[in-house]
């Protein structure tokens, strides 16, 4: 877990003010979730109702006074300082990207054995247009070649620092970094408007397609050698296990961590335990779809008699083209009434075909990361 | 179903040899498997055991006649005419990558309720060695453009010409063809020797990580135009349908065509309804497993409860990054031997998270492709 120390009253002096319509999880290092009746109804999610997962204190950084390191190892060992307004002389940049917790929807997965983690329900996730420049144009200015990427790594490190003194820190590979149809960018703006303190201002990372623990808030140092980030937090946690693995047997430095994210769908309208009114005899529900590594989403499906028939719902899709498409979808379908109660199971197919587990079993996993499987509530429906 | 005249004795009279070894489905066209106990003896699977899957006779072409035709439609169409000595002119790439049927493991899917296509066990996927020239390096020879890819195709013609005189077509997003890191290949060599008639001389399109379809044989004309390839293959075949869509509801044009796999794996020794002799009290166990789209293996699972509890199998793969990792991971895993029978799952993960789907009827389509749920099989245990 985090170390944070919850007595300096100090520490959090300078947290920033938080939308009331947030769900929160934990106060300090703040987290919570988006309403999921917010989450459908903005295709880019307002910054203000983003999701907030904090490991530590807000760090508050004075964008002008800013400087970022770019510090490249081996021989002929390199490094840069740029200021913000330096970076943001190399090419603009938009990415409209998803970011999404990897315990995103952990709470289900804790259900079918108890995990370890926040609680996250289907919140841990939005959707927005960052702006930037892409971590590419900047390590190829400082010299990084393109051609010799094998076993070398970018170490990403922010201002926030937990109770040992520690920054948090994460790294991803340097043939990620540096694949232009990854469009990792270094952003200071999401959706038009500059970064807020609670999402990274006035420089954050965004790498599309993985856990948003890789896209590095407030980042002050950029690293490239051939050593992953030795933090705990790149080291101890965000790695992939199977469902056979517990903390007594679990290998965590030959664990994979994970870069990417399988593809998820949740309902966000009605909520499980609603009781909901038809119109007409139907019932409208929506929600949304996601999947990693920059894949779209080809297809939504919903059952209301536990998987037995689908119906397909309707999408709303960014227009990147798959292989590079990293936005989520918001999807939405009417169902037959049938009370007094329904069931509703959601699955989605992404465009490499493949799909949602239907349960959480075999890929339950001690930190309840990457819970992917259907999203199944239930709802009262008024006669 | 592929329209060929078998009466005419003569359009199958300069058909290849073939390896005995080889598990026929159908004799004409000509179409087998390659035998489950070959597929984990080769990493590189041996061109006389990789498996055939052809739609029509396999056409005779010379190598040093053969011209392939570059057509590039729109404002100022261009027009290339290329020997294979000329084409051989360009970079020279190798990519090592697997080819698998979209049918492949069709057999399982069926069980659930039928489906249409060939009875493809787990023999339709082999891996190679592939050697030619990039698609986007010629592609860009010919004047296309980087930039302007939206909405455009590549058509891709072979030499095999059906009863009606069509001859045998698809095509890929112009955006996937130029892909560095797609890796699309024209190649004229498998595992370092020329191809053989059955795999395509002297020229076919690889497309990594895709369903084998659109790795066009007898490659003979490529055409950049803002339209999908018109041919039945193409436009009534190899799209992507939910599991409650029937043929009479099927509507073919607005189905996403397949132009990447989802993640699977399969139990190759032994065999299902084998019996089995353990060695000091141990099953040894081998498969395959793969993952389209540029993902690469991470972890392979096998469980002898019925999900119960999963065992980490020994993974052999290539050494290629995720993002742009094609080739197949073999596996094997030794299990304690428990008779008088044992039921064996294996199910994979691959480098997005993606799993295998536990059961076949929710990825159900009306033409059992993408088949890719958990392999299970059977095996009697000597005491
Ligand atoms: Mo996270
Ligand atoms: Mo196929």
């Amino acid at each position: 877990d985090d170390l944070v120390d919850h007595s300096d009253e100090e520490m959090w002096a300078k947290e920033p003010f938080r939308d009331k319509r947030l769900c929160v999880k934990t106060a300090r290092p703040f987290n919570a979730e988006t309403p999921p009746a917010e989450q459908v109804r903005h295709f880019d999610t307002p910054a203000e109702l983003f999701y907030v997962r904090q490991h530590m204190p807000v760090p508050d950084l004075d964008g002008s006074c800013h400087r970022l390191t770019v510090l490249v190892e081996g021989e002929g060992e390199r490094r840069l300082q740029l200021s913000v307004d330096e970076l943001n002389r190399f090419k603009r940049q938009e990415v409209r990207a998803a970011l999404m917790c990897a315990g995103n929807r952990r709470s289900e997965m804790n259900l079918v054995k108890p995990v370890k983690g926040l609680s996250w329900r289907t919140g841990a996730i939005g959707n927005a247009v960052w702006g930037g420049v892409l971590l590419r144009d900047v390590l190829l200015a400082a010299g990084v070649s393109d051609k010799d990427t094998e076993g070398k790594h970018v170490t990403l490190m922010g201002a926030d620092m937990d109770a040992t003194g520690t920054y948090f820190s994460t790294s991803i590979p340097l043939s990620h970094a540096l694949d232009e149809r990854a469009r990792v960018l270094l952003a200071t703006s999401m959706n038009g408007a500059p970064l807020t303190k609670d999402h990274g201002h006035p420089l954050r990372v965004v790498v599309p397609g993985a856990p948003a623990v890789r896209s590095v808030k407030w980042l002050q140092c950029i690293k490239v050698s051939s050593e992953e980030s030795p933090s705990h937090w790149h080291q101890r946690d965000y790695r992939s296990f199977g469902p056979s693995v517990s903390w007594e047997t679990a290998d965590f430095p030959s664990a994979p961590p994970v870069y990417s994210l399988p593809v998820t769908s949740a309902v966000c309208s009605p909520e499980d335990g609603d009781t909901v009114r038809p119109r007409r005899g139907a019932l409208h529900v929506q929600g949304y779809a996601y999947s990693g590594g920059g894949a779209k989403i080809i297809r939504v499906e919903v059952s209301t008699d536990r998987g037995a028939t689908w119906r397909e719902a309707r999408l709303r899709s960014d227009s990147a083209p798959p292989r590079e498409h990293y936005s989520w979808t918001l999807w939405d379908v009417d169902l037959p009434a049938a009370g007094p109660q329904m069931e509703i199971w959601v699955k989605a197919t992404d465009s490499n075909f493949n799909a949602q587990p239907e349960n959480f079993r075999d890929i339950w996993n001690i930190r309840g990361i990457l819970s992917n499987a259907y999203h199944k509530i239930k709802v009262n429906v008024e006669q």
